[in-house]
């Protein structure tokens, strides 16, 4: 089979790799392997890891600024991927089945392409303890150092063809959850609620990642044979992954007829999301986003209840832009006084835990764009009634 | 919350621990994590791991002879899961969201009940590589070394409870292809297969992992638009997850009326797969699975063509017993010479590249019992025709 192009930003990986002092890189994480490859996970691994008594480990080896060095490790069997043309890198190996051999193989590729010195990148996170140390004993005169910040840049900027399938994806998640609201009420329980929204979400051609699901002022997020009863609000936030791409968005419903209170406490955090959306364009600063929904958060008498966070998603439920140090993971606030770029995928949230009302959320994805934004899936955003 | 009680063979555990000179354990597998709490797998990382610059990775901290003073440390939504009763140890973590805090906590833990030292196991394939340095800084005067084999040990004989679930996976797989057998013909693409058996299989609450699959005499098992043409094999092989537990076995479809030939290779394979059942039962070596099978290949013409194997399977698709080092993973053949053990649940798989007709394949799933075996999901056995 010929080899083909790489469809990500080669110029940009090597500005990346050069800026960070690195020579080469060996990617091993599920979602740089599929950014890297043009969209490819091996399926016949995507959802487990484990075989025999070790696991699945491809690499990718990437060598900057010299793409006909490049290499890929992988298993036995995509040698079938290999004749379906999956692989643009001139040289593949696919007789590994242990952490050891893999990384054995990557170091193989890397005397061979004369690359076994320099500065060598890796994932820290996403390479096992016992591949590693191969990669140590093997590389003598190489330094290993982390990768994971610069393959993240990478990814911060969306192409359209993946704009298209986030979009996708956002809609597909919240029709699924239009479709649940629309079709059960009072006394279904989490669990039936969540059966039905996996259920709309493959049938509409998405992998079903998970729902977080609240019911009431029961802020207990984890599915349970909890049952929703009249006058209770409910929240779906589900994850729904489309072509590799993750749709993460959160709607609320409601068992009755919502008073005035919820109108209020719902209007609250819609007048936080769109004070969040107001800045967004091309060239803003990240933290931008923050000013108006913080201003707002704590002008309110529910402040301690009012959480507000907004960062990037694409592949990975949480990446670039980094916009903020406040969101649960410890991020770098990288983007926070850095322009956005059009391109980059956002995802908004304002969440209040209400004492005697509940769990009330909206989750939104925006893409910024030249001149503002575009909302993906940004259908249902009040309450949901049954 | 209270705390529960473990569901799986302490005693064993301890044995196998001891038998290994290791103290402790530190899992963090997802299938060991999962055993080790009675079916327990995170929903929210059920899929994904990354998270922000880091990934999800749990620890079960299993201090050897003295479960008081066992452990988990998971990610912050995980609370919730304790709020539900999952997690029987006395004492859980669960402010962690890089690989760094995770394995920060579990040295903490090591360190309250006194085991920052002796002989600690680990996952060496399944613990990144910078935990491991988290782990390795953090317990200076312990030994850190692999505890792979005893875990997989442990999971090597499954409950009456396991067996069922294996039994229903199983079963649903092969009424997922039969479904599709009787639905689609010539003229089907493999994608268009492959889709309506992740739609048969999930509409039967399976989890759909993958779907290897040939068409006539193209040896290449993975998805792509080949159609299938009248006069043509069809192998369908599929793995789908049914409460933790995968159901994995192959059957074979033809377009049209098969030929002598077609029912006799087929025929033969069949008589392959059941020389291999005959000796099984409690008390045989694992080695005795292989004598007539090999043998039958080896008189047979198209010996070149044959394969043969037999592995255990269960929450793993390849995983103990281990009764061969002819797999293509490379397992220690543990069991060849020792005895199996009644709730052993064995995966026997026949295949046939025939350069003409075509790739044709049988993969079985057993139980071992006391005085022989129980076949689950063996329908649908012979060519499925449309």
């Amino acid at each position: 089979m010929e080899t083909g192009k790489p469809t990500f930003d080669t110029a940009k990986l090597d500005r990346l790799l050069d800026e960070a002092s690195i020579d080469a890189v060996l990617v091993t994480s599920k979602h740089n392997i599929q950014y890297l490859l043009g969209g490819y996970r091996y399926f016949f691994y995507s959802f487990m890891d484990a075989h025999g008594l070790s696991r699945y480990l491809p690499f990718l080896v990437y060598i900057r600024g010299d793409l006909g060095k490049a290499g890929y490790v992988g298993s036995p069997m995509e040698r079938f991927e290999k004749e379906l043309g999956k692989f643009w890198m001139p040289e593949t190996s696919f007789a590994n089945m242990t952490t050891a051999q893999y990384a054995a193989s990557a170091v193989a590729h890397l005397r061979r392409v004369g690359w076994d010195r320099g500065r060598i990148g890796v994932e820290m996170s996403f390479l096992p303890a016992d591949a590693y140390k191969v990669l140590v004993d093997g590389l003598p005169g190489a330094e290993i150092v982390d990768a994971t910040f610069p393959l993240e840049l990478l990814r911060t900027v969306k192409s359209p063809a993946e704009l298209d399938v986030l979009r996708t994806a956002s809609e597909k998640v919240v029709e699924s959850m239009q479709a649940v609201f629309a079709g059960f009420g009072p006394g279904a329980t989490k669990n039936e609620l969540i059966a039905a929204l996996r259920s709309e979400e493959q049938k509409r051609g998405l992998l079903f990642e998970y729902c977080l699901c609240n019911i009431g002022a029961d802020f207990n997020r984890a599915p349970s044979d909890q049952v929703w009863k009249e006058g209770e609000v409910l929240c779906l936030d589900s994850g729904g992954n489309y072509g590799g791409y993750i749709g993460d968005l959160a709607r609320m419903g409601y068992a009755g007829t919502p008073d005035g209170e919820l109108q209020d406490l719902l209007g609250f955090i819609e007048e936080v999301q769109q004070a969040a959306r107001k800045p967004i364009r091309e060239g803003v600063a990240g933290k931008e986003i923050y000013l108006d929904p913080d201003a707002l958060v704590a002008a309110s008498p529910l402040r301690d209840k009012l959480e507000f966070v907004a960062h990037g998603m694409g592949i990975v439920s949480h990446e670039g832009p980094w916009l903020t140090d406040r969101c649960s993971v410890p991020y770098p606030a990288y983007h926070a006084d850095r322009p956005l770029e059009a391109g980059m995928v956002l995802s908004i949230e304002t969440t209040l835990h209400h004492p005697t009302r509940g769990f009330i959320k909206l989750e939104d994805t925006l893409a910024v764009t030249a001149d503002g934004w575009e909302a993906f899936g940004d259908a249902g955003r009040g309450w949901n009634l049954r």
